[in-house]
């Protein structure tokens, strides 16, 4: 721990420190705490009743307890947002900012678990533990590929939702974009080629996705070149998204990839050459997500594409995944979901596309605080819901 | 999972269960979340710059983010209240009337971690991994011997504090208690001898305390007799409690015990017997803590001793836990103390039994609605802390 690199970030009168002094969460209590009686029914002796009655059926458990409304937002700090393995403390302000998203805009109550990372087995093993205070897991920043095993072992072992937005929120609200989008440059999904620069957590979803979803063509890059027939090279997810990927077989580099191409989707925190770019179709569509810097700068994208997007709030088309998650945990709360299936995942990014009526090119989504959206997500969620008894 | 047992614990209209619907706890934003501005302070990108101070210096963490104020209250479920062994669900409520005490009563903000049970490794190992979003652990209603080597282990790998409550919260009161209590009897704890009935987890505590106190002879009973020189039937941790206790080798039953014995202090949920109890020394004491049912009824407890306290609101002399934990945590949090330290203990019960100028016979602790103690309580713990930078 060195003083320099500290002292040069740290300065305890930027507004940015203010508003975080104290952290960003607080706690309450839902009913009055006056007197006496107040407290033989909130604790002891009442409180042994409802113990008793969870007990003898545990459903109750999702009526008198706060599980019904609180997700944890779990966290190793592996891949904290471009920061890299910062460790579970400097997680700590991401996931309560993201704790106090899912607050405002769906009334989620969202606690962060911020925890010492491990193996697999071991983050799994911990997760599943404590999962029973929870009524969903938001897993959030934890690096990839570890992060495709936990998830899909976690959701295998709870009955509860187990989402990991960094995959599923990004793949939603960039599916939710793209549907604005070839509205703007009138062309339709099935005829698409799309080149998702990426093959990390977000570049996997954000193809599979775009996939279920009807796109026709989908070719993923990443630091070493395209996923084609020719890669000996793969780890096992990438080998995996390349086989259900890529169906002309195109080998090569990021402009291979991009010839004739209608969009790209930047998800990889790199950069895109301009000589790449210009070999896009007529009408193309960007999205260059990487935040703060996107793999291509929205002024110099415009030279090259009809319908531009990033991650930032100070250029149109904010593609921000807080356009997802809030609603579809309050649909999934709501309707006593126990996992977030494909279907659910569609009908979210329908649900967001859907609320804007005529999509411009300055306007493919909604708002990040257009009122709509999370209520709307969340109803399309539950509507997939098939009730069974838990 | 049987309908009839359920039926007949459960009732919707009961006032505790409506008190209860929807759980008792809610989070919320300590800041305002009003536009574009807030958001990207409060999350991207801002919130970077706050996780890239801590990554650079980890004790930022103690200001920039909620562990600052937050408590878990973690539980396994496997010794709730006088139910036993009820699992996680039903710990639930019992740790969200916890969590509305902390807030309450020292305004730190506490979380309710109910997880699966397991070995002592495993509840460790879990415990553990998650404790970086917290500033310190309060481990609840789980069983004995467990209790004690998972607190040890948890308290020697973390550098926060952690505090089994059924252990040292009732340690700690009962111990206010009797300062008030032999003061109303004009005894001094040298000369006292005190008989504990239970030797769990409530029991190892308050023999531990009262001889770090100074009382001069502590006896102390389980199911089966006084733990004396003659037992070889103890597990470890009721044989290094008989080893410490019971400096006249009493031997035999309960009666044998309290033959001239001034204090019996109830943590066991047994009964007493009327003919063991006339055995008792004059102006004896009896603290009869089982909840809801004491160990000696105190209209019958009051036959044989001069003060009698028991756990319920109801009758006079309420020895509860939420004397002592809130403020406990408050001193702790406050000061950065890494530990619950004896010390801290010791000075946490005379704070406590300081609130009261005068005892008698009917007022030996303050009220638990009193508004001094938690502070008091709080300022006693934080002036045992030695600083130590983290």
């Amino acid at each position: 721990m060195s003083a320099l690199p500290t002292a040069q970030l740290f300065d305890p009168r930027d507004p940015v420190f203010q508003v975080h002094e104290g952290g960003k969460l607080g706690v309450h209590a839902t009913s009055a705490l006056r007197d006496a009686a107040d407290l033989s029914l909130l604790y002891t002796p009442g409180v042994a009743q409802v113990s008793r009655a969870i007990a003898a059926d545990p459903t109750l458990a999702g009526v008198y307890t706060s599980r019904r409304n609180t997700v944890a937002v779990v966290s190793d700090g592996t891949a904290v947002l471009g920061l890299g393995d910062v460790g579970p403390l400097a997680a700590m302000p991401v996931m309560e900012g993201k704790a106090v998203l899912f607050k405002h805009f769906a009334d989620v109550d969202a606690v962060p678990v911020c925890m010492e990372t491990g193996t697999v087995d071991e983050i799994v093993d911990a997760v599943a533990r404590i999962a029973p205070t929870y009524g969903g897991i938001n897993l959030e920043d934890i690096s990839a590929p570890r992060c495709f095993e936990i998830e899909q072992r976690l959701q295998e072992r709870l009955d509860i939702p187990v989402f990991h937005d960094d995959q599923h929120g990004t793949a939603i609200v960039a599916l939710a974009a793209l549907l604005g989008a070839v509205r703007v440059v009138e062309k339709e999904l099935p005829d698409l080629t799309v080149v998702v620069s990426g093959a990390g957590a977000a570049g996997v979803a954000v193809s599979r996705i775009l996939l279920a979803a009807g796109v026709g063509d989908v070719v993923v890059v990443d630091s070493r070149g395209v996923l084609g027939p020719d890669r000996d090279d793969l780890v096992p997810h990438k080998r995996r998204l390349r086989d259900v990927t890529n169906r002309r077989g195109v080998t090569g580099a990021i402009g291979d990839a991009l010839s004739a191409a209608d969009v790209l989707i930047g998800v990889s925190g790199g950069t895109v050459a301009e000589r790449d770019l210009m070999r896009m179709a007529p009408r193309a569509i960007i999205f260059a997500l990487a935040n703060p810097d996107p793999e291509v700068h929205p002024v110099v994208a415009a030279r090259f594409a009809e319908v531009v997007a990033t991650g930032r709030s100070d250029f149109p088309n904010q593609i921000n995944n807080v356009l997802a998650f809030p609603g579809i945990f309050r649909g999934a709360l709501d309707s006593g979901a126990r996992r977030i299936t494909e279907e659910m995942k569609l009908a979210a990014a329908y649900a967001i596309a859907g609320l804007v009526d005529e999509p411009t090119a300055d306007r493919i989504v909604p708002s990040v605080f257009d009122e709509r959206v999370a209520p709307a997500v969340a109803a399309a969620v539950a509507a997939r819901v098939t009730p069974t008894p838990r």
